[in-house]
């Protein structure tokens, strides 16, 4: 029995949760409510102790850390294809190689400087509308100090010269997808693998037209990138994933909002 | 063919220097001296464009990044065992994934704590030995921005509220560490792997009387720790790695102190 706590089909929850549509194995999606900091709840902490998501249980196993998650699906279902009939890690370890530096770039960097603006500019409106009170006994309930300083920031206003730093960090990370997107169709040489879900999980929306970052990515600046964001968003698993979502999650703007 | 590039047994150098000799492989060792810069030299450039160690030569294949090129070990040469006739990664897929998750909390927070500290008192003392005009020419040959700034940092002092931040994570590090080799050998129950030579990079030496973590990391505050540290430096593959390393390598206290 597999059971994915997420919040949906955004940010790091969509790794694993795509993962799960590509392989096409059965499991019970459960999407928790950043409005209601259900991540938080005492259910939860129970599940995962840092009052985090995504966590897969697998047979009363938890497994936490997305990109954890989806190299333990790989490991565990070798044999769950994609409707292409292809694994999503490569069976040639050196390009498995490749895809690690590409996932643990997203880990270490792309995933932290995208995240810090939605923080700066998208939780700011959940972490306003609490009364201090509220918010303070809300802050106790967060297991993890440094969240509870991105907490405190998304509601006193982030410091200039970090979110300069960090759209700096979203330009370099933009040019760096650029430059792979622009000569081959997937960031590995012999196709779709976990290294494109997992850049796909941060860089999905980035184009979006009055958004955040739709200065760096766009069909003049990155034409590369956008082809690779259609392409992967008209995959039959993509589309399941957020047609599913939809009917099963009341709150999509939720669910993608948050990292 | 096997080279490794490193800084030699110290730090994120250290990692796949001892999965080399934990599997007991034939491999050619080759120190870089941070001392000299070489890692930013043109020559190993051309190996590795960011001029980070360690790398890895695998029949002119280039694989990059510390714990990358430790799994990747373990994905080419499965058979090649321990001195204990065992795998480095356990053949359990959730076991596995709980040694990534040691794996990746080394390479996103226990590692940055320590290594900026060290930084900020080890690499000073490098940093400082320039002229301004040397120390700018040589920051036009670091290519990563990011390590641009921490070669300035070091050079001019690091901020107190970072240093301050950086201390409180190591003692985060070590009470996580504690909690789990108080009550077992190895970091997963399973017995050695990975995740402990990975953890063992960095915290091997913390113990040291007079240096920056002593009063973190001692026999009173960490006896599970403390034998956990001795338990590995006791292992054949560890003594053959320092004894080879300082037969070879005519300047260990430059390799043991880089980040």
């Amino acid at each position: 029995m597999l059971t994915l706590y997420s919040f949906g089909p955004g940010a790091n929850s969509l790794k694993p949760l795509l993962t799960l549509y590509e392989k096409q194995l059965d499991f019970t999606p459960r999407f928790l409510d950043p409005r209601q900091f259900e991540q938080h709840a005492d259910w939860y902490k129970a599940i995962n102790p840092r009052g985090q998501v995504p966590a897969l249980d697998h047979d009363s196993n938890i497994v936490t850390e997305s990109t954890v998650i989806c190299e333990y699906l790989e490991d565990v279902f070798p044999d769950a294809l994609t409707s292409d009939g292809a694994p999503l890690r490569p069976a040639d370890p050196y390009q498995v190689a490749q895809m690690r530096v590409w996932t643990k770039w997203v880990d270490e960097y792309f995933c932290w400087c995208v995240s810090t603006i939605g923080w700066a500019f998208g939780i700011r409106d959940i972490a306003r509308q609490m009364s201090d009170q509220e918010f303070e006994d809300h802050l106790k309930n967060v297991p993890i100090p440094e969240q509870q300083v991105k907490w405190r920031r998304a509601r006193d206003g982030f410091p200039q010269d970090i979110l300069d730093e960090e759209f700096r960090k979203v330009r370099v990370s933009v040019e760096r997808l650029e430059q792979t997107l622009s000569r081959q169709d997937y960031l590995l040489e012999g196709g779709y693998s976990l290294a494109d879900i997992c850049n796909f999980a941060i860089a999905n929306g980035m184009n979006r037209e009055g958004g955040y970052f739709a200065d760096f990515v766009n069909p003049t600046d990155t034409p590369g990138l956008i082809a690779w964001l259609q392409r992967i968003n008209e995959r039959p698993a993509v589309q399941r994933m957020f047609a599913q979502s939809r009917s099963e999650f009341s709150r999509p703007q939720a669910a993608t909002q948050s990292a």
